[in-house]
């Protein structure tokens, strides 16, 4: 059998290596347009901010290692540009110009996401730089290191720009952050997101939410970005407003698309076409709280994705349970967390939510260094079931975020939840656990 | 309706407080032998680690405040010596010598725990301390204070000997560690335990497993500890070999009590008697895992079950869904935790259980800062269900273990856990979160 990925990225190697680790009688390609394979993308933000590392310390295993150790067929540099499900053939060129073909018994779509640039007049320019790719960080590094960057805008205030606020401020650059829309983290709860604000305020950075973007120029050797009411000045401008999953191959073979343009899967990965998945940030998943459809592109469902194509292909049953939307980041000083819904995502969904923000410390009584944490749960009147949870603070978020995820996942009711047995000892928290505090408080209003 | 209850620690005030806060027409006295009441037990070593606070920095609520703004009849210095169930009564004598008598409706015993104190010679020393009440605290303060202490040998080697070993090491005085038998933590995955020794003889502290201990003589200015083929001299020497629950009154009053002579308490924290409740640390609890009574003497618990009593008397049904082992604790750079079963006791408790144990890392590939993480995870063959989950580690360990105590509630299998949407941000951990490769591991081998 001849089982060909297109994209070598997170969900692609990870599909390419369990599929030759389990059934090496089963034979890999890749095709990867770029020369990265295997890296980890989220580390990006941290390794632009130390200018001392290499872009290149991010690979997590190198292209040789997947040829020889893995014995994988991986081309980089081959760009596929039309995939025909009849004849199950794919084809492209290589990066050298050369035409190539390849057929497949079964073949993973594992194209990523692109970011966002708008339609509009200079985001051409040298110095307009976006973040997704290996290839794009080593040009904003490279930028960097050439240029002498003073000041950045970036344009959107998602997780990719705050952290890549906080990685040029780490270099000494001045920092402006413009929205067209005109709140920061609008799916955070106002009270928590308004923390954020200060953080970054605090920090020095210049926040501009609510100007809509009309053009970059160029002026001089700086570059200045208009919007409706204001006017920034930068040496460089990263373009963060979100991303588009890579989908157009997918269309143009016929293969169904869903919302966002993402390419539809069952919960076995499977297209609409029995001999063609799709994993990763171009394909969508089931959310465990809603049970429809939706796109979380975030790493560990591309990996898991990747893992559950490739024991799809070996044989097993793969029905997975799907996503719950957990995220996190820091910025700054502050952990931010989040699972399934906020408050206007369950209605949205059909729920009749009620959500509770609470602010309470993240340590014991009396001891000390302690620090403010805010917590907002969201419950449905109708069954009594937790349906997310937001949090916020200077420790103690990270982890705690996952006792919500797994609730979610058990499809857990806010009283289970509120009688859980969580840890407590004085240094990181009270023994009410700030999540089991926002549980009872929110169970007097369900 | 009156409403008299034993002990005013954490069980008995949360009762005591929310009986008056949610039905004022219920009268409420609380008879509390010492003269503490409401204060964080657990802070204690903390507090002792730093001679420059008051032990009544611990104190969460002043007597006064639940007299005069919660109108609680709260009465310290009170011992009670005797429950009468038939006449509803319970007597006793104050601090001050006076008999007193007080009738009830429903009566709650919050007696608590007290150190083991092993019978044998030289234990009544000046200088031979327990820690459990704010009372023995405070006489560990003022000892440390009006004597020279540069050495002290801890008796025991659980959650408060560790945590207090730290706290007398952060005062500059040398600790040795003594236990009877050979094993440091022997409910802990071996490897992992080790991990916990040499953070403790890299801080210096000596450790002697597998002396049992003989007596304890004074030797001029100093006490002697005699074990066999082991003698050490101290300052001072802290008991920390255990508590047991403080049942003799119930059992005089002939209810039952089950193992370790623990009170026993139905799911609405009912004893075989019908108005008589036991909540905290006398009491026992179901394990979410086993579904069995067992006891787990800590705060939260004991929290929850005085505002389940409460509940209880107040009309409202209580269904108490059980504990689930979670605890946590810190030991110098170390963060330890667990919840759950571990291999022993899932086999004690009837299952086929398989465990694995996993060293990863605390963050993402080739982000800095990065440190060593262990994980121990025990899944049942017969049913594939998770059954326990232990955790090592300098950083990210305390909110994850919540995750699987989560999980335990809900009585997860390990094939659903690994399925789970945790949170991923380099610096937070791996892609993988430890939780879910250490359950990837188990699947293999269930």
């Amino acid at each position: 059998m001849e089982f060909v990925v297109i994209g070598g990225d997170a969900a692609g190697m990870s599909a390419a290596s369990r599929v030759r680790r389990n059934r090496p009688e089963i034979g890999v390609t890749v095709l990867e347009q770029s020369v990265d394979v295997s890296y980890s993308a989220c580390g990006m933000p941290y390794n632009i901010a130390d200018s001392g590392r290499a872009i290149e310390d991010l690979v997590v295993r190198p292209a040789k290692a997947f040829r020889e150790k893995h014995g994988i067929n991986l081309l980089t540099g081959h760009r596929v540009e039309r995939i025909d499900p009849g004849e199950r053939k794919v084809s492209g060129v290589s990066l050298a110009g050369k035409p190539f073909e390849c057929s497949y018994d079964r073949l993973l779509i594992a194209t990523g996401a692109s970011p966002i640039v708008p339609d509009l007049p200079g985001f051409d320019l040298p110095g307009v730089m976006v973040l997704k790719s290996l290839e794009h960080g080593r040009k904003i590094k490279t930028y960097l290191k050439e240029n002498n960057v003073r000041k950045v805008v970036i344009l959107g205030m998602g997780y990719i720009a705050l952290e890549m606020c906080e990685a040029l401020h780490a270099l000494g650059i001045e920092v402006d952050m413009v929205k067209s829309r005109p709140r920061l983290l609008p799916w955070m709860e106002e009270k928590m997101s308004d923390v954020i604000r200060k953080e970054l305020e605090t920090a020095g950075v210049g926040l501009h939410a609510g100007y809509p973007l009309q053009r970059i120029e160029s002026k001089g050797r700086r570059l200045s970005v208009a919007c409706e009411r204001l006017t920034l000045e930068a040496d460089m401008v990263l373009v963060a407003i979100g991303v588009n999953p890579n989908s157009q191959l997918a269309a143009d073979a016929g293969l169904r698309l869903g919302a966002d343009r993402v390419i539809e899967t069952d919960r076995s990965l499977k297209t609409s076409d029995p001999n063609i998945y799709a994993a990763g940030d171009c394909a969508d998943a089931y959310h465990v709280v809603t049970g429809k459809r939706t796109w979380v592109p975030l790493a560990l469902r591309a990996n898991r994705a990747g893992w559950a194509v490739a024991d799809h292909i070996c044989g097993q049953t793969v029905n997975l349970h799907g996503v719950a939307g957990t995220g996190v980041f820091k910025v700054f000083g502050l952990q931010v967390a989040r699972t399934g819904l906020n408050l206007t995502q369950a209605a949205h969904a059909g729920f009749e939510p009620v959500d509770v923000t609470i602010k309470t410390r993240s340590r014991a009584h009396a001891h000390p260094g302690s620090s403010d944490l805010w917590v907002n749960i969201t419950g449905d009147r109708k069954t009594g079931r937790l349906l997310g949870v937001q949090m916020l603070g200077r420790e103690g978020v990270v982890g705690r975020i996952n006792a919500a995820a797994v609730a979610l996942h058990c499809r857990m009711s806010v009283e289970h939840f509120s009688q859980t047995d969580l840890a407590y000892a004085p240094p990181f928290g009270p023994v009410w656990d700030p999540m089991l505090t926002a549980a009872n408080q929110l169970l007097k209003r369900l």
